[in-house]
């Protein structure tokens, strides 16, 4: 019996030939990673366990981005004992002051998460770097404070659902909706502890940027892990900037999957998540009149340099509605820069945009764009429950980048095409 | 007996021929200012009155500043209610979204405070407007709700201070090397209730911007307002933008001062406040070696295009030290838009800046960038209290831009003629 890309790089990370779904294994890390929410709780673990070193300062990553630049004392402190950290431990890579963005774009963007690496990060959408032909998947904070120490985590080998995605993309229609219109479908528990493995013709075409977005929201829909395999779209990305030796895995024809499901995308529109959950999806057409208060651009989902372009597209010439905060966030210095010198802040402040530095921000209800009571959001994010983008009466839809662009100049939800 | 400048304006918005020193007055306002913090007070108390429509719709100014884009639900809440306020009563000037910018900044910007106005705002810092040659001071929130309803105000007539700047000024000197210079000789309450009226050859030659950063710290030193006469220069930069007519007052030559004290600017280096107060200075050359973690470029003190072009002349070509959080905050959308089209972001972002969106943010420990316990920054701020930026054993030192960036660049507090 062939086996998944999943299971082949869960295989070679534990030293073993074959792995099934079930086994329980004891896996080499290629990357553990913290953030500034879940990286203090793993370091007083990591003390407690009595260790002097990380098992390796190249591949212990910490990146402080959901409330920085500092939002208050709280975070301050938070931030700080990550700064202690790694300069205690010599971390190759943190990513501090002018260097910080969000976690989930920097790590591909540097190079430090391949095709091949097996990564574990205190955050549930460590599941991005599946787009890269990595397993990935976000664990709790003291299993990263056990990693920091051990380099290895146990995991049980996931079950794979297999999804095909044939046809044609509709005008506006990307991999947000794709992974949007799949939760919807399958619903937010419809994945729980599968690897969700992205295939077909559409895939085979999709930019990096895209499939990041897909593999990212796998959680979303309860997924272990989200992947796609590697091509040469992958290679391309991937060769210019990785900072170490890679693998390229490939499932085989003759692999097992729980589950096999076929999409037609000629029949996908624009996807809108309705609150409170992912799986609430409807097509543009469908939305009705939902008025909004604030359009959010960024985040770990949707805030590479393709989703500002994608953005800008729309915005340009055209201003937001009066009194829609539209709020765009890049989500790492190079995006920012390259963004900015690509004219796109211009088209962006034209349009009457906010620009914030790289911050996870009101994503996870943070900072930088929170919402009051009644009010309503769309954004690019990843989640709409209940209250995650601030007070427990408010709203978040989720979309595109040129979705939340087009919704922004119409004053409520719409559709790029009518601008 | 002649009459100073402030004098006149209290006179003439009080219907009176003449004032004095310690005379009430009940006077007519030409702007009424609030911000998310203190303007939600100021509505309930407006609403209370029973009245139903502010006194003049082109006089109540609305500026959410503090917490915007809004960093928590609190905030959010706070800057709803200046949006619902601003919608109801139709107010002509709101700055919200994309139009969102620091108060103090924008109001001389968009030509709505003028010389020879009487202004009041419900946040300390509104004497910033004497630099125009207008009389403007800070008030409590209810005050402002009155005022919101009747257009008026009660006012003591304060005595005048005169201070004379003469000589010649040392290079990286700047008008906040001036004012912090006057208060570490006169002491935080050195100009209790009283005009500090600035004048001589050097104030005469000192461009707008560094005037309004003068009379922005007059309340630094107690002072219930800071002014300046205008001239030639207040004219060209008011010619282009007053949205009204305005009236220029002058100071009589036998106008009659409590104090008048004078400064030789050619013994002044750039001053640095040390904690806990902007009485502290010292001259750079006595600063000795202070570390920082940060440093803050913005606020309604030094956040104007021409503080970006003193930052930007001493980071060019320059990095921040490793660590240091350099954080650069325009303080209005078109300072942010001048700043970015001059190519100051590219010297930013070579810097390791990072670049905010418009907003107090850090200045008064409100979000962007609060420091942790045991952190230092220095700052273009105007107040180093303990606490004020975050942790109560943090510490804040104050300068002028020039000084802040090369202090990035050093690591420690320098003098950019060092860089």
């Amino acid at each position: 019996m062939g086996m998944t890309i999943t299971e082949k790089i869960l295989a070679a990370h534990s030293g073993k030939d074959h792995v099934e779904p079930g086994d329980l294994i004891n896996a080499r890390l290629d990357i553990a990673l913290g953030n500034d929410i879940t990286a203090p709780i793993a370091i007083k673990q990591f003390r407690e366990s009595g260790a002097k070193k990380v098992f390796d300062k190249s591949r212990v990553v910490l990146v402080p981005d959901h409330f920085v630049p500092n939002k208050d004392i709280q975070s301050a402190m938070q931030a700080q004992i990550l700064r202690e950290f790694a300069k205690e431990q010599e971390l190759t890579y943190f990513y501090d002051a002018g260097e910080m963005g969000i976690e989930h774009s920097l790590l591909p963007e540097k190079g430090l998460v391949l095709p091949g690496d097996l990564v574990i990060g205190a955050d549930s959408h460590t599941c991005t770097y599946g787009g890269l032909g990595a397993f990935s998947t976000g664990v709790g904070s003291t299993d990263l404070g056990a990693a920091m120490v051990t380099g290895e985590v146990w995991l049980k080998v996931p079950e794979s659902i297999k999804f095909i995605f044939k046809g044609n993309l509709n005008p506006w229609v990307q991999g947000k909706d794709l992974i949007l219109y799949t939760i919807g479908q399958i619903g937010v528990d419809g994945a729980l502890y599968k690897a969700m493995e992205f295939t077909g013709p559409v895939i085979d075409n999709l930019g990096m940027s895209e499939r990041l977005t897909m593999a990212n929201m796998a959680i979303e829909a309860g997924g272990k892990n989200g992947i796609i395999c590697p091509d040469n779209i992958t290679k391309d990305y991937v060769s210019t900037r990785a900072v170490r030796d890679f693998k390229i895995y490939q499932s085989d024809d003759n692999a097992s999957y729980s589950q096999v499901i076929e999409y037609n995308v000629s029949n996908i529109e624009p996807q809108v998540a309705f609150p409170h959950l992912p799986e609430n999806t409807r097509g543009i057409s469908e939305v009705g009149e939902i008025v909004i208060d604030q359009s959010v651009i960024g985040s770990c989902t949707n805030g590479r340099i393709e989703d500002m372009r994608s953005a800008a597209a729309v915005l340009k010439g055209n201003k937001a509605a009066k009194g829609v905060r539209l709020i765009i966030i890049p989500s790492t210095p190079k995006v920012y820069r390259d963004a900015m010198e690509e004219g796109l802040f211009e088209i962006f402040m034209d349009a009457g945009a906010i620009i914030s530095p790289p911050t996870c921000g009101p994503c996870l209800g943070g900072h930088m764009g929170i919402l009051a009571k009644g009010e309503r959001a769309v954004a690019t994010t990843n989640r709409n429950f209940v209250g995650r983008m601030g007070h427990p009466e408010s709203e978040v839809y989720l979309s595109n980048p040129a979705v939340a662009a087009a919704s922004a100049i119409l004053g409520k939800i719409g559709n790029p095409a009518d601008i």
